[in-house]
């Protein structure tokens, strides 16, 4: 948690940003798992942390920005919570401690509402992805609860994008106390890589790791086949000779993120031909620490990023043509086919839920439609205090392999014949996270996970 | 997963028990963390589980009895679905594996539902826990969203409940292999406990091990704080002279659970006051093993533990008067305000969704509005392959002596002078699961997690 002032101002600041009318924030309830009472670990939500700092369920926070005033909603608790669930304070010292003036029953969110409605103010909410407030907001403003998300205040959106954009430097340190349990995690899997452990074992021990300190901030990727892009562990046990790749980050208590991606040879050495990819990762992984700074559009680093990872596999003779051209085509989104990163922050994927459009891109800078490039999570013009992943890839994806070589797409561009050859690859991303400076960018974390392939063979095998 | 046959058999079976109309059964979807699509760790419903057998997200069933027609509904993937998550199998592929005749996409089940009300057949379905299912089944059935839970089929319930409630030795294999990653859990934490070190340190460690192997079946109780009945991890380090409670448990990939609760000393050894609650503790789980068998009703048993807890209570001084008239009303709620134990099965509280009345209680055995006795999860006669959790404990909650002492409540039974001495106790439970069987019970698992007091004291210090 910041300190009340902190909240406090950042709740001014919205109300500035806003304009006008009432802005309704739903805190996040537990959600149930396979039964009412079997629920996940509760996740507060993120803009809802960002204002009003409250890890308690079941929480609304509403601000007439027109009268200037805020309120609380919860329930309080009855000796039955206790029992079960210990003391927790009340609604009103909850609402004191972040610098809120009013408190009131959950039911009454409806009275604000209604009255809001009667006096015509307009009436902001965020996009919601939890479907009880989809219900919720449904009731409360008259329309059909799956047109919840559409119905969101683009107002509120802008205005609350604009702030989490920025990280202050207390929210960098929680950043980097994430990637400081984050090296935990990734240093205790590779060391414990080797074959005859199932993926899932591995997976196991990093976050059991995450939970001992937080916990992990989006479902642990590791698995031998690193072409799926989301490839959760399986039961299957590590085989020799192949690649383990693993994608993963903490959530620290405060609930800020970090974003890691290494992969280690199950053998402990890396053999030629992993070498040669690897190295084109660990090139355009390199490009962006060497180049990203504020004022460059996200978009042109990536396409940078494509240009170098195409020279490179021209290099190795999986593509071939002008380089240029075959980036322009879309070619390498073959071996690249997703983004070269996204904000980061309380979300693993900074405020994705309101609206990548919002978050990633302006008026400016557009989303594509072309494949590979869709998948970009931002495009826009990088600013200071921007908190980014940089995670470039090259996958062996067999089934993508086999739909466009039927199609003949971009056989100008790539080597059909010695692809096939690579079927049985995988894939290599490399990922850390960086902040944008004023001059330029700076790596987070206080150790970097070894990464450089001689450090890395000699770490795990130490 | 079992064979094919054994889910067209229970399929077969639940249509006889159902007798006419149409069932849909629906599976689960990812569930939102905090952001749609950050979810948290997929959880497959138990009840589809257990009649489809099917692991993906985003499928339905629908069992037409009056035609004998069974339909699986879902969507195919695409490129873009491979790419990031990997091939699945087709629809219609799923649906053989499992032994149903006909596939559809999910928009289909509007379809067959219209036709059904069409053809007046009375529509089935389960109550719903996740609210996406809520506003499904309102659109398709015409209620409020909210209204879902109670709209639910008393028949289509009861059905479930009379087949779930006993377990196949296939069952109590999967939960025995449950049990087996409880002990590894529960011993770790044992293994770890000392002062300084965190409770989130601890739960991290036990939770590291459920999913190396599988997953938690229920968010982990690990706290100093034994006398709040769900009190999860703190960032407080242990303390030396308390008592580490900690009631986890493991579920299988295939989603069966085990639930256990241990205490541990954290100096190591118990203190003189510690040990003679604990023995009370210790001699009420015993009972339980000693007595429980097919036809004994599972509220004759709380009683009589709460009897022999009430006399030994007495012999420490914290109880007094007659040991019958105190259980009769309900005095011993203050140190034992839970009930002695739920079934357990791929639910960690067995079916506990489908409500609480249903599952635990029947014609004969009606549930209670007594504190304490209200919260008696199961009240019903035993029958062979029940499998329940044995689960007595001791708690000294301050607020709930503090309460009472001014009602002047049980003044009679309660010492409240003594009483007032204990505030800083915590709490102690002990939990094992047993499977009634044709004479008796046997409590599961291969290995027993130490907890009588001396064996415990050698294993944690060994």
């Amino acid at each position: 948690m910041f300190t009340k002032e902190t909240y406090i101002q950042r709740r001014a600041q919205l109300k500035k940003l806003v304009g006008s009318g009432l802005v309704i924030l739903l805190g996040n309830n537990d959600a149930p798992k396979n039964y009412p009472a079997n629920v996940y670990k509760f996740r507060q939500d993120s803009s809802f942390l960002y204002y009003i700092g409250l890890q308690r369920e079941s929480l609304a926070a509403v601000i007439d920005i027109d009268n200037d005033q805020e309120y609380l909603l919860g329930n309080e608790i009855d000796i039955d919570d206790i029992v079960w669930f210990g003391y927790v304070p009340s609604i009103k010292e909850y609402a004191e401690s972040v610098g809120i003036a009013h408190s009131a029953p959950s039911a009454d969110l409806k009275k604000l509402v209604d009255a809001a409605k009667a006096k015509r103010q307009e009436i902001h909410f965020l996009p919601p992805y939890r479907y009880e407030h989809n219900i919720l907001l449904a009731d409360l403003l008259g329309f059909h609860p799956l047109e919840a998300r559409e119905k969101a205040s683009v107002k509120l959106i802008k205005a609350v994008v604009q702030m989490r954009s920025i990280k202050s430097a207390e929210e960098v340190e929680k950043i980097e106390r994430a990637l400081e349990i984050g090296y935990k995690m990734h240093t205790t899997a590779m060391k414990a890589c080797r074959s005859g452990v199932t993926e899932q074992y591995i997976a196991g021990l990093l976050e059991g790791v995450a939970n001992s300190y937080g916990s992990t901030s989006f479902p642990t990727i590791l698995s031998m086949h690193g072409e799926i892009q989301h490839g959760y562990p399986s039961t299957r046990p590590l085989e020799e000779g192949r690649l383990m790749l693993c994608d993963a980050g903490a959530e620290t208590n405060s609930n800020y993120c970090s974003d890691n991606t290494r992969v280690t040879p199950i053998s402990g050495k890396f053999t030629q031909r992993q070498l040669e990819i690897y190295q084109i990762v660990e090139a355009c992984h390199d490009l962006v620490i060497e180049k990203a700074k504020p004022g460059m559009k996200w978009l042109d680093m990536h396409l940078d990023v494509a240009r170098l990872m195409t020279d490179m596999l021209k290099d190795v003779g999986l593509m071939k043509g002008n380089t240029e051209d075959a980036v322009q085509a879309g070619a390498h989104a073959m071996f690249f086919p997703h983004g070269l990163g996204h904000m980061m922050g309380m979300d693993v994927h900074d405020m994705e839920g309101l609206g990548q459009n919002y978050v990633g891109f302006d008026d400016e800078v557009q989303p594509s439609t072309q494949f590979g490039l869709n998948c970009l999570r931002c495009g826009r013009r990088l600013q200071p205090g921007f908190v980014m992943t940089d995670e470039p890839g090259i996958y062996f994806i067999p089934h993508l392999i086999d739909l466009w070589r039927s199609e003949g797409r971009h056989k100008k561009f790539i080597n059909y014949d010695l692809l096939e050859t690579y079927k049985d690859f995988g894939g290599i991303r490399l990922e850390d996270d960086i902040l944008i400076t004023e001059t330029g960018n700076r790596v987070l974390g206080k150790q970097i996970i070894p990464y450089h392939p001689k450090e890395l063979e000699e770490f795990i095998n130490e």
